[in-house]
């Protein structure tokens, strides 16, 4: 099995980065300063069998990955035998961002029965590229207004939501999502081994409750803010989402584009705005 | 928008737990000792709108929860509104483990356009209950044989795995898959926004390279081990697993099932095995 040098050169060429620097507003003691952070990358990748689509998964582009990505795929669904795979192609998305990985395999051998129909779709599904960017931004409009949250407010946050946590205390590690009012009361916590999980049970509490738009509310995870986290905030109008670890590339963008803010870092007294800093309230001393 | 109460019943009299006691080995200063866990539980859902299948995922059980997270899935892909929603139904998989959750539409109103096909698979897929965990297990056969790893070999690769993560370096914080030999070299490394992903970047590279099956190796990933991460295991012919953070229910009963090695919580000099405790060498004082 082998990778073509010329494709692998091309995709060093046009291909999507591990990591940005991004502009942040950094809050620590009771201050605001501009500042800079290096966000990890994500961006979709496209992962195809013969050509033919069979997942697209939201990676860290780094050059010659997509075809390991691929590949691994493939044999980790028990789709594709390591001994058939003749070679990989990786390229980049025509017209936007994203990668495609196409797996080819030698003549005469065949993918597992059924490996079309053998996929259910899950949160990371609709997401490939620029124009699915577009159509969720359109989809939810540009959200303006918003609740206005005192910097120690948010602060104080992660630590609400991990007493909330009553299988993490048991078991020693579980994704946690909570919704606060802008005053930081917690109205709705869940706990989850996915975390798109635990932010689906919460947001779809507040939808069953009837709190939906959440256009003055707080999202907060306890882990990672991804494109796909942003993406269903948006969609049940949270206009602050904020993190207790980093955000990535396509997270940033998305909150930046839509108006949203987005704060990562929550931790030790301090936080990082990666977008819409505008909603956050420092004390004037 | 309601949930029947005698579903909800019928769930909870029957339904999975959120978090599962189990035996394991405790392996602190030099020694082991038998004790037990308790482990965050683990579990397909499979998410129906107007009875038809739209996506299966592994969440966490928990009574009520079910309903909440078809809905919180539904409106973040932006396929139904609030105010659609007529009735969530909650109810146990046919004849196995698992949930199904079914979200009914008002007279009148339809999802959006084209729901059915904007769906691509994950790694999340093929995966919904028992027959799907037996057709793993008979695919990848029993495992026997793989490495036998000293316990202080074990407890040093997290550091090793570390170090060679540029971009966490640069971004604190990503997810990270290791392939070690059983002394504990390094011989592949990758990161990723997506645990999966960094799991089929470091298989599929091993693939690529004409190590599989990793049948005398460790797959060490930074975060928590759930199914699917044993599954790909499994499938590349890994012997033995370990975890930086918790393992699933799910997760210890495949390892488990399939003659396989996992290991959760390698941290501060220790770790605990849920799994195949045999292939841990104790050095005898």
């Amino acid at each position: 099995m082998t990778t073509p040098d010329d494709t692998l050169a091309k995709l060093r060429a046009v291909g999507g980065r591990p990591a940005e620097r991004v502009p942040i507003v950094r809050f620590r003691d009771g201050r605001a300063r501009p500042s800079s952070d290096v966000v990890a990358g994500e961006e979709p990748l496209e992962i195809r069998l013969e050509g033919e689509a069979v997942a697209v998964t939201m990676r860290t582009p780094a050059a010659g990955q997509d075809a390991e990505l691929a590949v691994g795929f493939l044999l980790g669904e028990a789709i594709v035998e390591p001994d058939h795979i003749a070679r990989v192609s990786e390229c980049r998305a025509e017209g936007g961002d994203g990668g495609v990985a196409d797996v080819r395999l030698w003549p005469g051998v065949e993918p597992a029965p059924g490996w079309q129909r053998s996929f259910y779709a899950t949160s990371s599904c609709g997401v490939c590229g620029k124009s699915s960017i577009d159509a969720v931004r359109i989809a939810a409009g540009t959200i303006s207004g918003g609740p206005e949250v005192p910097a120690e407010v948010l602060t104080a946050l992660p630590e609400r939501l991990r007493r909330a946590q009553r299988v993490f205390d048991r078991t020693g590690g579980l994704h946690a999502a909570g919704i606060f009012d802008a005053r930081g009361e917690l109205l709705i916590a869940r706990e989850d081994v996915g975390r798109h999980n635990a932010v689906d049970k919460a947001l779809g509490r507040a939808g069953m409750d009837g709190l939906l738009p959440l256009s003055e509310h707080v999202l907060l995870v306890s882990g990672r803010a991804s494109f796909e986290i942003v993406q269903k905030a948006m969609l049940a109008g949270v206009a602050f989402v904020a993190a207790v670890s980093a955000p990535s590339t396509l997270a940033v963008r998305l909150a930046k584009e839509s108006g949203m803010t987005l704060v990562g870092f929550v931790r030790d007294g301090g936080f990082n705005a990666y977008a819409g800093s505008g909603r956050i309230a420092v004390a004037v001393s």
